[in-house]
């Protein structure tokens, strides 16, 4: 099992315009943004190649492991510190086989069942939600608070909560149980990204 | 360097309905195709996934290479035969390191120093086109049979070309070199794929 801070972890939504997107991260890392996670559904394979390896760079200078979402190959290609994928990716045995013992491997489970396989299949977390009501995920199961602990109870390996979590409702989630808030559009779209990190990271930790 | 039969080249398209797209596949390699490569632009992971473990049912049967396009991940999880990338997908060089010396590396390459790049890199043929109108792919360049020709010589490693290819054109790539015909729809939607792979075969052969 790989050890890894799920305190507060981003992940990336749209990078069409790059300069800022990158900016973004660094200041969300700067703010305390524990873990990174790069998702993108759309872009051809060299696109989703070249903008990892620009996170990396960033992600390696503060010492913050990187995430890719889905692709396996784009995780292999850049050496990233590991791989989320969901129901609809890579079968989470076949995702540990390609990537090896030593990379991080996360999964989206939205059930107790999901979430015990995942286990049982190598995952080192998971993430489960939608917790609160998101726009980013159109197709994110929801999940109440009382589902989000029974599936933390049910697994040795941590959970994060993911789905519409903010600076407003991030306090709702103590006593779930959960390793840490992943956030979207909390840090991504705040005007100020290093001060929304800082303000829920502190709310995690108090 | 690995050596392969390009001499007719099977490109699938779309695979909403997976009986029939078996069935065409099997009919095809039944009437002499030498490659299958499986192109999924817009499936999900685990889709894409399922799908090349079952061509890869067909294609072991009769002993003919599985090449998965673009998706380094997914032929690596099949153990397919060999990947195919385009100018928007994996570097060739990153491509190459990802699945070792023994497997087929493809590069789709429109100009002669595209192909020279993608031969100095790794690659173990080039897929170059469109040598006629087409509208599988939208967004192909357009070549001459003399571009073809000069792709052909400009370097050591063989040549498909592709891009509109039928039994009523193919004659006309006679002379430039080529090792093989690459075809999407003269033989997925051909009323009868065997017959329409025997033809194809034999006029490439002739
Ligand atoms: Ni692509």
């Amino acid at each position: 099992m790989n050890n890894i801070d799920l305190s507060l972890y981003l992940v990336t939504d749209n990078s069409d315009d790059e300069e800022k997107f990158l900016k973004t991260i660094e200041e969300a890392i700067n703010g305390g943004v524990t873990v990174v996670q790069i998702r993108e559904k759309t872009a051809d394979t060299l696109d989703f190649y070249n903008l990892a390896l620009k996170v990396k760079e960033i992600t390696t200078k503060y010492n913050v492991p990187l995430i890719i979402n889905d692709r396996v190959d784009v995780a292999l290609a850049v050496d990233a510190d590991g791989v989320h994928v969901g129901q609809s990716d890579m079968p989470c045995d076949i995702t540990r086989e390609l990537i090896g013992e030593n990379k991080i491997l996360g999964v989206s489970a939205a059930t107790i069942d999901e979430a015990k396989k995942a286990e049982k299949d190598g995952a080192d977390y998971i993430g489960t939600g939608a917790v609160f009501p998101t726009s980013t995920k159109d197709d994110a199961p929801s999940i109440t608070k009382k589902d989000l602990k029974n599936i933390v109870d049910s697994i040795n390996i941590p959970v994060v909560a993911i789905g519409g979590i903010n600076i407003e409702n991030a306090n709702e989630l103590k006593n779930t149980g959960i390793s840490g808030l992943s956030v979207v559009s909390a840090i991504m779209s705040a005007d100020n990204p290093k001060k929304a990190s800082e303000k829920l990271l502190n709310i995690f930790n108090s």
